[in-house]
């Protein structure tokens, strides 16, 4: 199963008349490339989470649009224009809350109506709509390659590279944000010996970031969550990197559970611990990590998560989805527009007010 | 299948004619007492491994002896004698490295040799026998509880403690080390709240602490390794406690993959960290920690130990079945002779001494 190239595997793959999707429930035992020929198809595969990652829940709506618009069989502007609506419409309901979807949706959705204001026919609209989200595809993968590039200076060839989560290609159009410069790194030929936490209880370390950098011919070790600093006190980590749900104004950090520790045990070991994170993550309306809710998720995560029960009936289970490191644990926060160190509440909002200029 | 009176459950109960043994391989899932009527039901039981723990094991193994030595049939004591070095001889080859096998295994072996030399009639040297073994029995029992007496002060009513792995009851004839003040804190009425990692690849805190813990009525809450920190940041750690596979004498303290993790979170959120161990398991031979090999143990353990694949095939796995922990991050060693602290080397050559004097 191994890709025999090396490639970074594409989870979204666009073939003109049809969408193929890596099935992600299936990894890493299975790899599948589903082919989806309408709207309805990718409805489902949003819904069931065949599709998992915010960008790249976005981009397939996407081109969920773009399916049903060229299956439009009328003549008139108006009914094609009302098509792509209830197309849209109907693609916003598969997943309810997540909010890519519908910026996504809601950016198709615009750029139809401007085709139809001008008078466009229906067949160079659906050529445009089918530019526009390759466009929201091409887009994010930018924004992750230049986060990957502005981390890769911050790496060297033979570096170990510890990474929690999985903040990687799968859930993007491209190279992921935590795993971009690792992406780029192989690109360029410098070798990283990363290290990626298996990431309890759902397991996104050993699923999903260990299979895909596996799957790009980069070397990578699979750890137990608390072997992190075991590795870090033996000196095989000269770098820590991590995604993020959301950056606070003062810079501090929520992601997955279990960063927050990995963070204490890289100060502790004088280690640096970058934070990759688009813009669109950072949240200057929340002055600090605190305010940030974190949401609590079922015991049976922790307790049965894996087809078998492994702790006993009726334990009680504590399991927050998140945690947030506060800022003096962060030595960097890397964007698609650059690096930004503390003070980080002055140089996050400098990098926000250079962008509004 | 919770206990209705909240007593821990022991994992070795003697029935004159029995061994009662909890089958360690079921839990959590099913608590089953097995009874074991002769040395070769015994041999099996811990060659399978249904008993676990280092003194569990040596214990099993003198009851063993003793149902052996009953079950002779004939009239003479040197063929008594013959008969019992021969279920020692086979009992010995049950688990091959077991070093609290064989010590108990020759303990019963010189008792029933000096029952022999001395005369004693057969009926008198098998009660002879199932007196050395519950006193074997006893005595560790005696050791855990001394264990939880000299740590019981250092816990208050209210405090939440932290435990990694199992360090509990079910390992040894009572109370277990780690485990010893908090069934001793509970015994006294003293309400401690326990938060267990679960400890990942094996989970021995999510299947044998949580649930020992569960069955005595004690207040547990179960939490993944990678939560410890977060859970300390939230103040509802006030100490850890943590078992020792092995205590150099220097007071670097060999554990279960993790116990080094949760040290060093432990003296970032000031938390003492404190370690209880029988005089046994210090080896003053040992001059650190860095001199203790760490055995590795096989990727499955990681990849696919919850009944179900959870990581890509073939992808590199580290899995150091042990850490050590340096003196520097321990408060204390607590023993069945009183606490230890720094500076540990001198302080814990002057308990031997005292010991030997």
């Amino acid at each position: 199963m191994i890709n025999p190239e090396h490639q970074p595997l594409s989870s979204l793959i666009w073939k003109q008349d049809k969408l193929e999707m890596l099935d992600q429930r299936l990894l890493p035992e299975t790899i599948l490339m589903l082919k989806l020929y309408t709207p309805e198809e990718v409805w489902e595969a949003i819904h069931s989470m065949k599709v998992r990652g915010a960008p790249a829940i976005g981009i397939a709506a996407a081109f969920g649009v773009v399916l049903g618009a060229k299956a439009y069989d009328g003549l008139f502007v108006q009914g094609w224009l009302d098509h792509v609506k209830s197309i849209c419409a109907h693609l916003a309901t598969s997943r309810p809350t997540a909010v890519n979807l519908f910026w996504a949706l809601d950016r198709m959705m615009q750029k139809a109506s401007d085709l139809a204001e001008a008078g466009t026919g229906i067949e160079d609209s659906n050529a445009a709509l089918e530019a526009e989200a390759l466009l929201i595809q091409k887009e994010d993968e930018e924004v992750c390659r230049m986060i990957g590039e502005h981390a890769l200076p911050l790496f060297e060839d033979g570096m170990g590279v510890l990474t929690h989560c999985n903040a990687g290609g799968l859930a993007t159009a491209k190279y992921g944000t935590a795993t971009a410069p690792m992406y780029l790194a192989q690109e360029r030929g410098i070798n990283l010996k990363v290290f990626a936490d298996e990431t309890r209880p759902v397991l996104q370390g050993a699923r999903l970031t260990a299979f895909e950098l596996q799957q790009a011919g980069i070397d990578v070790t699979l750890l137990c969550d608390n072997m992190a600093g075991m590795v870090m006190s033996k000196g095989w980590i000269q770098a820590v990197i991590v995604g993020t749900d959301r950056v606070a104004a003062n810079g501090d950090v929520a992601n997955k559970i279990g960063t927050y520790s990995v963070a204490v045990l890289a100060k502790a070991h004088n280690i640096p611990f970058y934070v990759a994170s688009p813009l669109s993550t950072i949240d200057l309306s929340t002055p600090s990590g605190d305010l940030i809710p974190i949401e609590e998720r079922s015991a049976e995560e922790v307790t049965e998560g894996f087809g078998k029960r492994t702790a006993p009936q009726g334990v009680k289970v504590y399991n927050p989805a998140f945690d947030v490191t506060p800022n003096e644990y962060v030595t960097a926060i890397i964007t698609e527009k650059g690096v930004v160190r503390a003070p980080f509440k002055e140089n996050l909002a400098a990098l926000f007010a250079k962008e509004e200029a």
